[in-house]
């Protein structure tokens, strides 16, 4: 059974349950045998169908900063279980025939998901190395969580978009960073010699894990190392503010401006800004470099259940249970959207009419969907119209959300319509 | 000021205040200047001063694998805070004149201290690196939560003493740990070519630490790789049972017999028997080798407080607020000590009389004390006799425990003296 679209090819040979990382048996026994080893240093921890068992096991493999949830009580989530959503038909874009909601989450390897309803969880599945208490890495929805702090220090006037971010970070002057503001790298219109492309090991993108130790590096190395002596090595080409153009050194570079004006550590800023306000269930996490800097662009660990928190906070204007947690100002630039216009030369076809701002995807459909993005599947949905929030991990054998999205978006609509038909 | 005895030299030219890791401003900074950079794979984090800071930050340096602390409620620990303990005097063994118990924790370069008096905090205090909420590693004090949990199955009769480790383990039948028998491994009267000294880079414990990733090890490098791989390679050397010996290769065969018997892993074991049941206030972390092994011997990293709530579970002859979490049996047995003739030969010449059983050490003085003991100066101390624990966490230049135990051994007896004498 394929329910992807004719014109997406099976993305492997093994669909979600041939590779259930338990039937594979990766990391099984006391020593796992040597052919079940998932092994950082051989590259193999982020191949599929390692990746299925790798992340949900991020800091087994991987230096980590915790961001604690502190002492306060669990911000809870009230259950309201439902069986109808798993029958729910959606046409995956470009396919012929329609599947079931069910399907759909095993097209895409989803390793776990929950859905919240105005507030109550009307859905929670894992499936895959994940249990409900397991933190998943979050890849670039860990982009999201630093735009919605960089988004409250603006509203508080601590942050000046219109600033360079040279203002804070001085070392960037002689980068491709040297000329462009603060909103330029928070909305990503930044102009770099940078490439984005995952399955280019020549790539910017694969340089840029190198250097952060987050992607084996043979000893002996030439420089840069390190995420922020990398970030002083992006060399400019263009000019700034004309387009978006999706480079995740601008989140490293936002997360940097961030500590250096908030005179804390992103991890500490987290932790009572985000998780400890929030009520989180468990502490989340987040990969460092060799400098213990966070990987502020995609290396966030949290459990399904803390990043639905998240997003229904961000649903709420930025209170949860009757407490402010982020400014409403900052929430309304986030939900306002971005520039369409400099978004459309990035070429997504499958997210036309879309835009990004503040690290974050707006749909600028009727309903107001906007949304988190991480490679292989990782996403936080938040539907204002339908009062729906999603969050949901997943391990796609490919990076790129365009092999997700045929599926995955006429899934969050479907379901969106599906409650706010019937409410329940 | 040294305040340590004549016979001893100071153990570096930089005091607990001259290293305190916020001073030397290590990893302060975002990012740090590179001469202010702790590494791991220059090996620099193992090595004083920055140990000051990594021992306090141990999962920023290497994989760690969770020991969670589940969702039950925190077990209070009432606080009855004195500041009659400062002024305490002791003499340090071979010294001529006394010191101040305050003196005696900066002689020890003590990042963390908690001293409970028939349950209740007394004194509590942090210096270093290190906060309430932090994890510190405790190296060979790991040893003792394992030995807790092999004593625990032997009491349920899960577990035999008598019987060969290669009853659950047969991959050790040609190793050094072949006719070995459970109890032999649990108390080290084992005879191996393994040797543990900490100062020799060609030593046992230096190709242990390489192998399971716990050291830098080079690209390369020969194997055995793993934990488990390099116990398999351990040569004999003698007849078993005949003497103690402290070779922490025993707590990885003992940790890799529970797995086998228990059909768990270790950290599954410490949160279910241990860290849920104690109520502690934070999850625990223990590091993991390339093949996700826990590094048994010597790689769980807890806070102060949670540390002392294992001591004083211990004290409490394996309950804790009315709820009994380890087997009577089994403390009975960790608190019986082992033989004092064959742990003589060892030559401990500050620990006269001693013994080890369950890898814990017995002082079989009068008052029943008894320690878990890591280098660098990580320690729990149960004094049944004066009702005390003591859960210290520190980071001595030099790693064996001789070079504390003549400020630390005084201090302790000092402090059950003055708590027996005015228990407040």
């Amino acid at each position: 059974m394929n329910p992807l679209p004719d014109f997406l090819p099976p993305p492997h040979e093994l669909d979600a349950d041939a590779s259930c990382p338990s039937r594979l048996g990766w990391m099984q026994g006391s020593p796992p045998p040597p052919e079940r080893v998932v092994r950082f240093d051989t590259g193999d921890s982020r191949k599929f169908p390692q990746s299925r068992w790798s992340f949900s096991h991020t800091r087994e493999l991987y230096p980590t900063l915790n961001i604690g949830r502190g002492d306060g009580p669990v911000a809870a989530l009230p259950r309201a279980l439902r069986d109808d959503l798993d029958d729910i038909a959606l046409t995956p874009i470009g396919a012929g025939k329609p599947i079931r909601f069910a399907q759909s989450l095993k097209a895409n390897y989803t390793d776990g998901i929950v859905v919240l309803h105005r507030g109550r969880i009307v859905l929670e599945r894992y499936f895959g190395a994940l249990g409900e208490h397991q933190p998943h890495i979050a890849f670039s929805v860990t982009k999201s969580f630093i735009g919605t702090l960089g988004a409250t220090l603006v509203a508080e006037r601590v942050l000046d978009e219109s600033r360079p971010v040279t203002h804070w970070v001085p070392e960037l002057a002689g980068s491709g960073f040297g000329g462009a503001t603060l909103g330029e790298v928070m909305n990503m219109t930044t102009a770099l010699d940078f490439s984005e492309v995952y399955t280019d090991p020549d790539s910017g993108i694969a340089a840029y894990a190198r250097a952060g130790g987050l992607a084996p590096r043979a000893a002996g190395s030439p420089p840069p190392e390190g995420l922020y002596a990398f970030l002083q090595a992006v060399r400019p080409a263009g000019v700034h503010g004309a387009a978006f153009t999706y480079r995740s050194v601008n989140t490293d570079v936002l997360a940097w401006v961030i500590q250096r004006a908030a005179g804390e550590r992103i991890e500490s800023l987290l932790s009572q800004r985000l998780w400890g306000p929030l009520g989180a269930e468990r502490d989340a996490h987040i990969i460092c470099d060799p400098y213990g800097m966070p990987f502020a662009a995609g290396g966030l660990c949290t459990t399904v259940r803390d990043l639905a928190r998240m997003g229904e906070m961000i649903r709420c204007e930025g209170a949860l249970a009757g407490r402010q947690i982020v400014p409403a100002a900052a929430v309304a630039a986030i939900r306002g959207g971005g520039d369409p216009a400099a978004f459309a030369p990035a070429g997504y076809a499958l997210l036309p009419g879309w835009s990004y701002r503040h690290q974050w995807w707006n749909s600028h459909q009727p309903d107001g969907m906007f949304m988190a993005r991480g490679i292989h599947g990782q996403a936080i949905v938040v539907n204002p119209g339908a009062e729906m929030v999603v969050a949901r991990y997943a391990s796609h054998p490919l990076a790129a959300n365009a092999n997700l999205d045929p599926a995955s978006l006429p899934a969050w609509s479907a379901l969106a319509d599906h409650l706010a038909r019937h409410p329940g």
